[in-house]
């Protein structure tokens, strides 16, 4: 996948970039990224690339012409991807990004990010790109960390890029529940011990209390994931013994 | 604000917290960024700080000892904030962050943030936290980036960061509704002219084109932010205006 990131401030890129999975992605050759620093398309003397806005108010505004420039300068270069490309523009408005969306850009074979940076875009630029996307109800000063989220997340859903192939079926989100608890050595630490269960070396056992678990602590702390989760006849049954209980 | 960084991987904070408001707000003393690798408290020789989950299943944990060490080493060494502070961990299961939580958060003298990489905790280390955040509904590969997102949302929140006084006021999600659209030169550009009433020069016009466009973008993308935003009487009147002329 080639990942093509607009901004004013590439070098932000480096550190989150030269670590973890996206480094381990580009070093396989599954990630290509590449950066254009839509200031170099600012064609006035001092390359401004944001002006006061129309009406008044605080603040600077992302002008349309040096990002129109750079976003079609991409878009040119990168021709041979255009039959499966999309354009995203890093926006507070936009829908927030969830798993699901991750699962569906990693379908593509060019992603462009358009970053704004302290202020807002001119509304003209939205139609440079395909969709707008958020990743959450929160205040951030440049598109640049979120566009950093999005590939994270898109790039651990490309083949090849996790080591092992069993590893994103059983993280959070991936089947709609919350992850059960996890443990490791030593079986007791200050007083507090492992499960007695995962120490069983009951397959079968385990599997059902860490559902079980998942379940409860969905429950407890996003009740919302539970509606819209694919739940088993069995599940269903072990909540409703919960609700039960809990109505005693 | 005093804040603590847990994470085996400081250096991927440098690019972000490099540029912008961060770094802003660390010029000019409001923020105090240390950093603490919580693999310098491994004490076995190859300073582990993750093992095999007990019950079986891919991928890691990391273990208990370490992160108690680092995280406790920190707090002894910052006694002066124990009166107000917060430690964060960072987790997908955690509630989902938000501007009212930046807010809330930048409220503390000090944030100290528990970043894992690539797999779960031991659910022990959990007692290590005042509280889970997650930043939204995917996965990612570590804290890291979620933690970055969280100081840049609480940094933009704390007196003095942000240059003009009236910048955080305007932006997106401050009122609960979603940000109007913004305009700058040229005013006309390839065939996209600037709205009227932004180049009238009457404010109080202006004001209410901006809180009506407001108000449309928020019930077109995010309708469940309407309910629970501080609308006026007018803002109510204007809506309801809006909805007769759909269904007629």
């Amino acid at each position: 996948m080639r990942i093509d990131m607009v901004t004013i401030f590439p070098e932000m890129f480096a550190g989150p970039f030269g670590d973890s999975i996206t480094k381990r992605a580009v070093d396989n050759g599954i990630l290509d990224i590449h950066f254009t620093n839509f200031r170099d398309y600012a064609e006035d003397k001092h390359h401004h690339v944001d002006d006061t806005p129309f009406g008044g108010g605080a603040g600077m505004v992302i002008k349309p012409e040096p990002m129109y420039k750079a976003v079609r300068d991409v878009l040119a270069k990168t021709e041979e991807f255009a039959a499966s490309r999309r354009v995203l523009i890093m926006d507070p408005s936009g829908p927030t990004f969830t798993q699901e969306k991750a699962k569906e850009l990693a379908g593509y074979d060019q992603l462009v990010f358009i970053c704004g940076h302290y202020e807002g875009f001119d509304a003209r630029i939205y139609k440079l790109a395909d969709e707008a996307i958020s990743i959450g109800d929160f205040i951030l000063t440049g598109g640049e960390l979120p566009a950093m989220v999005i590939t994270d997340a898109v790039s651990r859903m490309l083949p090849g890029v996790l080591g092992a192939p069993d590893s994103a079926p059983t993280d959070s989100f991936y089947e709609g529940l919350l992850e059960f608890p996890q443990y490791t050595r030593p079986r007791e630490f200050e007083g507090m011990a492992v499960p007695e269960v995962l120490l069983s070396g009951n397959h079968a056992k385990i599997r059902q209390w860490r559902r079980e678990q998942s379940l409860l602590v969905t429950k407890k702390y996003r009740p919302d994931l539970l509606e819209k989760a694919d739940l088993t006849e069995k599940d269903r049954i072990f909540l409703n013994l919960q609700n039960d209980a809990e109505d005693e």
